[in-house]
């Protein structure tokens, strides 16, 4: 079958059989199918979707592609969290030591910063000396020994995905279900893991903005999973406003230290103990929900899951004396505020719209060349529900660039709406 | 905007401003925007189609990225001829010097045979010593002198088509009706024509399977050149069985020569003297269809029209001699039959099968480098509707390579059906 014929195909709302589809992509991988044909066969999967088939083999011939971790040989139950990206979302910092804690292997492959979303890895970074780019042995070596690695995704692991999302990036075909769901459990596959809690977000801060598009994308995440024998389990949450006090680099860095240490956010600590009890269930540490979350509780007033925080940042190279001594590790030159142009309850945040103003403060990068500011962050002084002042402050932006401070606070200025109602905000559906 | 949110846009369904398809255009000609991002937009345009006013950009714009020629200076009403592509369709051969014969100025840019159907510019290279490949300077000359050109689309025109086309050709984009109709129109209006008629081919050897897509292409094809000022008139022909007594190379310039010489087959000639009324009438040389036609069959009884071909042949350096002689150019070294299998009328011939078969036998190119056999055809000894006996032969080949004549033997096996009444095959509709 020559490519052409392939793409047609999927143009006419065809299904691809598994050889073609084989072809085709290990042929772009090794260069012999130029990127044009590929950017061609993308979009006609962004119009014409995939059946359950296509999808399978899709996700089988990723991870294929490369090299597949096993860890069948530990006695912990491997495990690993997903969040489909948000604005003020920390959670992989909390629940991925939370869980080590509890006894499970957690080899996390996260990624950089996306459009208007924050990225785990730039976060991780902003700990002096902290590596996030390992090879697959000191991988190995971090989860045999701690039992927990947070690091970016490698050369060797799904190189077929890696090469197809850098094209989709700059060919609008990015939001397409199948794509996104195959992207995601292709990496989390090739971890070898054997639970899976995805973060299925929706709402203005999400790339799904209504919960029926977050559900099939959460139950096509679950059909996959069962396919690939890894137990997995998906959790919708709200995100139209951002997740807990502050959105950007070290600022939420030192939230999830915060929140290990036992003070974090309702809203953050709501999530993250959602998640981790379907973790602590699968893996059979807990029994049910509420004494899954009773555990995670416990992990935390005992110190133990900052404990395993702290070994992560060591073993990672960073330098966890400083965080130890909470020494103010990214001081941000600059700081202003955006108050409230109306007095009542907020009713609505513009998440999307904050996310991007994150970016523009030095959170994230328009290309990926840009260079980030780790002092950089936005922090939510009110939230939805409550109640402000006409003139009252309620978004405190800070970075190390008077400039970039300047042009987000005006991105800010209407992000946010009052009403005469108190509403309550829903996180977990 | 930056590419990737221009083809968001499209991909969203909706419209591209002009602006914005312009700098897309011109920054992929120039090599700013790569290939991949070109196919992208392109798939988005094949799913989403284009309204009118996106239709009317992309004609002016791949206009303007290459010299449009003028001949408003001359006396004559300048006018070209299109069609959408059939098996046996050498009526342009015919058209054009008919037209120049009486009075028009025809400067024709033709294109190499496509997909299953032949192409003018290798059927015209047949002739010894007949240039396709002209400047347009040579081509102005041509015109101004003889009234006729016909000729390949050189550098100079429509750059922006050409390099979208061979695109559109990898990537599964070429059956877009809107880029289909942009591409056929930004150059005849680069040719700076005055008039133009276009033959839109419907049935099993058409692009167009059915009368109504061929209808929705037609009825866009008379939009552009209204907006234009090119006045349109466009024929629907039926392609359900080729045209003519022959398809091929050589055998096809044959044929002209003897429609030119008043023995054409009835229905080539149909088709030729509805399209060329259309252009006498645009020209007011003529005011009804019934003395366009007369003028027409005056023009080949009293030689003019041949003549004009001669003179046209001579101009762009062919042998008119030779020609003139009626000497057997390109003789075949082999030649097979296909004979019925079953006696009856003829009710279907399978075209498209057919216009491959020719391909297979030489006419035509796989590969953009393969060399085609002058020699090479197929001669139809019956036609739909006519009555045939088990054994009889219906179709003859012949080309200079037996192996290649062997293989299309095999694949013209069963083309042909047979049944007990005989149908009526209409030609325009």
């Amino acid at each position: 079958m020559i490519p052409v014929e392939i793409i047609k195909q999927k143009q006419n709302g065809d299904h691809l059989s598994p050889i073609d589809l084989q072809k085709f992509i290990l042929d772009y991988v090794s260069g012999l199918i130029p990127d044009y044909q590929m950017s061609a066969l993308l979009m006609s999967i962004f119009f014409n979707g995939m059946n359950d088939d296509e999808l399978f083999s899709l996700v089988e011939i990723m991870v294929n592609s490369g090299e597949k971790m096993d860890f069948s040989y530990l006695e912990k139950f491997t495990a690993d969290k997903h969040s489909t990206g948000g604005v003020g979302d920390k959670v992989s910092l909390i629940l991925a030591p939370l869980m080590a804690a509890a006894g499970l292997a957690i080899p996390m492959i996260s990624g950089r910063g996306l459009g208007h979303t924050g990225g785990t890895l730039d976060k991780l970074e902003t700990i002096p000396g902290f590596q996030v780019d390992l090879s697959l042995t000191e991988c190995k070596k971090a989860v045999e020994k701690i039992g927990i690695v947070m690091m970016g995704q490698t050369q060797e692991i799904c190189p077929a995905d890696k090469k197809m999302y850098a094209l989709r990036d700059v060919t609008g075909t990015i939001e397409s279900i199948p794509l996104i769901c195959s992207s995601i459990m292709s990496k989390k596959i090739a971890e070898g893991i054997e639970g899976l809690v995805l973060d299925v977000k929706f709402g203005n801060g999400a790339f799904m903005k209504n919960i029926e598009d977050a559900q099939t994308l959460g139950r096509m995440l679950i059909r996959i999973g069962e396919h690939f024998g890894i137990n997995t389990n998906v959790v919708f949450s709200n995100m139209n406003q951002p997740l807990g006090k502050t959105a950007g680099l070290w600022c939420e860095v030192q939230e999830a230290i915060e929140s290990l240490q036992g003070n974090g956010p309702d809203d953050t600590m709501e999530i993250t103990f959602e998640l981790g009890s379907h973790l602590l269930q699968q893996a059979k540490i807990s029994n049910t929900r509420d004494e899954a979350i009773s555990i995670q509780k416990s992990m935390i007033e005992s110190g133990k899951a900052f404990d395993k925080f702290l070994e992560m940042v060591e073993t990672q190279g960073g330098n966890s004396e400083a965080i130890k001594q909470n020494k103010n590790i990214h001081t941000p030159l600059f700081e202003d505020f955006v108050s409230s142009n109306q007095s009542g309850f907020i009713s609505s945040m513009d998440t999307f719209e904050i996310g991007m103003a994150s970016i523009t403060l030095g959170c994230g990068r328009i290309k990926t060349t840009d260079i980030v500011d780790p002092t950089a962050g936005i922090e939510f002084l009110k939230k939805t529900g409550e109640e402000v002042q006409n003139g009252e402050a309620i978004i405190r932006c800070f970075n190390s660039s008077l400039s970039k401070l300047q042009k987000t606070l005006k991105r800010l200025d209407s992000v946010i709406q009052c009403s005469d109602i108190p509403k309550i905000h829903t996180l977990i559906h």
